[in-house]
């Protein structure tokens, strides 16, 4: 029987609770934002003990699904200061699948200033000193924890960003190489596990069975279709796995919606410096990886190795919203640069999107020069030395626009947008305003009918059916996340008439029961409207589901605007 | 004929409006909260061209009524994010009252970097250059423009803080020896002012008439009456004249309410190294003034000038609150170290209360230790300098919290706490969760009867009757702003059953109508309502008149919490 790990952070003590009637048939993101909602005052300081960080797998994470390793952790965000789930890959979450651990929740927060790690095995959970790690950025941090734990242990780490309670902190995981390259980055979550003064959290699985699964012969065909729609489609099966997400850097910036210097226009003017091609040409030359999974059994492979000129390792998970935000967003052209700047991000613990459109507000506030990739790089380093600029700039876009005196500030719900301008693609422009995560691409992503013509086609630039779009991509989108499957899959699934069909098969294969795609639906509805709940309870209002007024400049080359009132996007989540 | 003078910052372009008739009958925060509210929009960034500052003298201000020079400034403010209204003393008022200007719009804002001041004379309002002032505290600003405009010129002026725009900055006023003693000092008035490039407003009523006074007989008669009802009150005859504001430390003290050490407990073990006895005993040993006024016409003169241990001027306008926030708070203990930091506050232009509240916080955080004076000294100078730790510090309590990820922020609506323990005086602890002003004590000064007896008495420890006890003083108190008095004229009027009505017949004697009692009531309400509904338009909701959770603690030495619901608070102002 699956189970509740609870650890108080203050006492050092844990229970394992059975899951109850409420909370069964939940995971990942479903059962966080439920727990939270359920247990975290709404109004409550999210740097309190009264705030709580909880960890789920997802429904279908430890099984042999493909690209069923997704962790959802939530909480109320530092950042957002409204309900939070973020997720990556990693191995910790098919590894508490399988220890039959449905939610780890941390709880309280300790008075000293001692950290701890939790290392949590099949027969044992422990909470130990963290001496030897804190202080320490996430790189060394995991080569540590790996030299100890074992290879291939699943671990989740907080760099000194995390540490220093800074609002944009990540949490991120280990990768496949043991390397700090997937980040639980949005939201500040590496604060509130700063708060409670939890270094890292090491899970090893070792003698723990199967995932049991109730009719193995029924979820092995299932999951054979569901690979082999992946394999089948372009943009899982060729795009992401030749190029990572960077592919997109010159399809968005050729679609004219490429947001450069902070949001003034649509493409860049050095965008072949920055694009997937160029980063895979430069990773080819220096004996880099070009296609890794960020977690076992991926089948897209959207992550790789990036090597410097020399063909040492730099950094990896490189992404597309990445790359976008520390270059085109900054104008900053060099890739080593952005690379080196991804790579102090996983390193300190930080958002790599909030970081690089803060770096962007901190050039609009004349702190550095736009394009000065060097400046940059030195000014990141300040968030590893915990100075008092450093400290301005953890804390995020908004923050940092307002410790500058700065008005123009790409964020909702104090979150920066991501890659996508909302005047360009219309159909994601509604998600950041309306999703109750702050601004955030992957909550209902638009892009896809809008420009990549995947599930259909819909004008980004037109109101039309774009509201409508976002509703069933944040829907959708909730599901997939308790599911624990990659938001990637959504590409193939749109574009697959079977697709939706194929997941509830493995859900009912694995778990005994008899879903429809209709109860998919009802579970996104389900999710998203205990986030609303949450959020309301926290103070939020309509006001806070619209874009900052910056967005009603009009937008190279389309010369579009903003042009969503505030009541039309209220009917977005109105279900 | 009373005019608008509205004049566009980015352009250097003035017009004279004639008042509309909406308008007519209002001054001071009626009019600064009614022309907020009807032309800003409420969504729109603080420091964005679209916010306004809104300058208006008391509907008194400039007539020969006692203690009428309040100046009114509102705005949305960049550190509530809601509507703001504060006023200080000084010559402002009185002078554009006398050249028939009823309110100065300040509008746009500049795209370049370019400072300018507004000179508002007689016959011309010129827009000049302000690069002799520029990046100069207040202190040197206010030498410089009494030396090239004269004497007992009206100035208002920002510093260091309000040129960086930060979120604390305050628009000093010149006192009566031409020094920034007096502060429009909350909520950030000053950010906005520096966003709109403006260093100082000069105001010279040289050549104007007189106030013109409808009944002057029945007017000298009125104000007779007032002068000596003031001189009557042991609060304004004798405590406020001869110990200044500071009269309360001991008395505050005495009643378990003084915060200390940010809100732990209600007594400070050194509460005599910072009273109002020893303060008067410093100046008189040091040769300072123990007792002046904030502006011509003042028969309270609570102000001082306090000199150093070489009898060399240091700071004047030396509040309780003051010395509250920058002593007990931090547990500060020497007065000329925090008298020294008074006067960086007024020089570098930045709100005392927020800033000693945010020292404390610095010090929670762990950036000093507590009670250190040298070390907030140095601090403090971090902001005139302009380095990224200044402007962490000069962006208030919450902001400062919030870099150095402290949890314990004494703040409604992102404004710091004054002087008085919500849990020990529950009468103004509701108005600083209910003002839409954020934490402000003047809003509602429930001290009067919970703890100085007057106005009755009303068990500061207890929740009865202290809703409708800070409902009353809400409302009166928005018409004293309304009519530029003092907000201490109040001690008077609340122990003299004839005192509202002296305030009536001045106003009648003035314009020349027929006002009641109940119509200052329902001046009182409407400015309130006003106010709420910008407030409401902003996304403000009912979670925002509440105390932060750390007031859900026992505070010792009476061991009483903030035991207020939201929805009991929101009775408070339902009118």
């Amino acid at each position: 029987m699956s189970k509740i790990l609870r650890i108080n952070t203050k006492k050092k003590t844990y229970t394992f609770e059975d899951v109850p009637e409420n909370l069964a048939g939940l995971g990942g993101r479903a059962l966080t934002s439920k727990i939270v909602l359920n247990e975290v005052p709404a109004t409550c300081h999210p740097l309190g003990k009264s705030n709580k960080l909880v960890i789920a797998p997802g429904l279908l994470s430890g099984s042999p699904a493909a690209n069923s390793g997704r962790l959802s952790v939530g909480a109320k965000s530092p950042l957002t200061k409204g309900i939070k789930e973020s997720n990556s890959g990693g191995f910790v979450s098919a590894k508490l699948a399988r220890l039959n651990i449905k939610a780890v929740i941390l709880e309280d927060k300790p008075e000293d200033n001692d950290y701890s790690i939790i290392v949590i095995k099949n027969d044992s959970v422990e909470i130990l000193s963290a001496n030897e790690y804190k202080g320490h950025g996430n790189y060394i941090v995991m080569e540590k924890l790996w030299a100890k734990y074992g290879e291939k242990t699943g671990v989740m780490s907080i760099g000194q960003a995390g540490e220093q309670c800074l609002k944009a902190a990540s949490i991120q995981q280990a990768d496949l190489n043991g390397r700090p390259g997937r980040a639980i980055g949005r939201g500040g979550l590496g604060a509130l596990m700063g708060s409670k003064k939890i270094k890292a959290i090491v899970v090893d699985d070792k003698g723990a069975g199967k995932v049991s699964i109730a009719d193995s012969e029924a979820f092995k065909k299932a999951n054979k279709r569901w690979v082999q729609m992946m394999k089948e489609h372009p943009v899982t099966g060729q795009g992401l796995p030749g190029l990572g997400t960077a592919v997109l850097v010159n399809v968005i910036n050729e679609a004219g919606a490429f947001p450069t210097k902070n949001f003034r226009t649509g493409r860049f003017d050095h965008v072949q410096d920055i694009s997937g091609e160029k980063m895979v040409e430069l990773i080819e030359k220096r004996g880099g990886v070009v296609s890794e999974g960020c977690h076992p059994g991926c089948v897209i492979k959207c992550s790789q190795v990036y090597n410097d000129k020399n063909g040492d390792y730099l950094t990896s998970g490189f992404e597309y919203e990445t790359i976008w935000a520390i270059g085109a967003h900054t104008t900053i052209k060099e890739l080593d640069d952005i690379a080196m700047l991804d790579r102090l991000c996983d390193d300190f613990g930080i958002d790599t999107i909030e970081t690089g459109v803060t770096i962007g507000i901190a050039m609009e506030g004349g702190l550095l020069n736009w394009g000065d990739g060097k400046a940059a790089i030195d000014l990141i380093q300040e968030i590893g030395k915990g100075t008092p600029l450093g400290k301005i700039i953890g804390n995020g876009a908004a923050f940092t626009g307002d410790a500058l005196g700065v008005d123009r500030i790409p964020v909702v719900k104090s979150q920066a947008l991501p890659a996508y301008d909302p005047r360009a693609v219309k159909g994601v422009g509604i998600t950041y305003a309306t999703t109750p995560m702050g601004a955030d691409h992957t909550a209902g992503y638009g892009v896809t009918a809008n420009i990549l013509g995947v599930g259909g086609q819909i004008d980004p630039l037109k109101k039309e059916g774009n509201i409508a779009l976002s509703q069933g991509l944040q829907i959708a989108t909730a599901a997939i996340d308790a599911a624990g499957l990659c938001l990637f899959v959504a590409f193939a699934v749109l574009d697959n008439e079977d697709g939706v069909q194929i997941i509830v098969d493995m859900l009912n294969a694995q778990y005994g029961i008899s879903l429809t795609p209709e109860d998919v639906i009802t579970l996104g509805k389900s999710i998203l409207n205990d986030e609303k709940e949450f959020n309301k309870k926290a103070g939020f209002t309509k006001l806070d589901d619209q874009l900052p007024e910056m967005f009603n400049e009009s937008f190279p080359p389309h010369n579009t605007t903003w042009d969503f009132s505030t009541d039309e996007l209220q009917e977005v989540l109105n279900f």
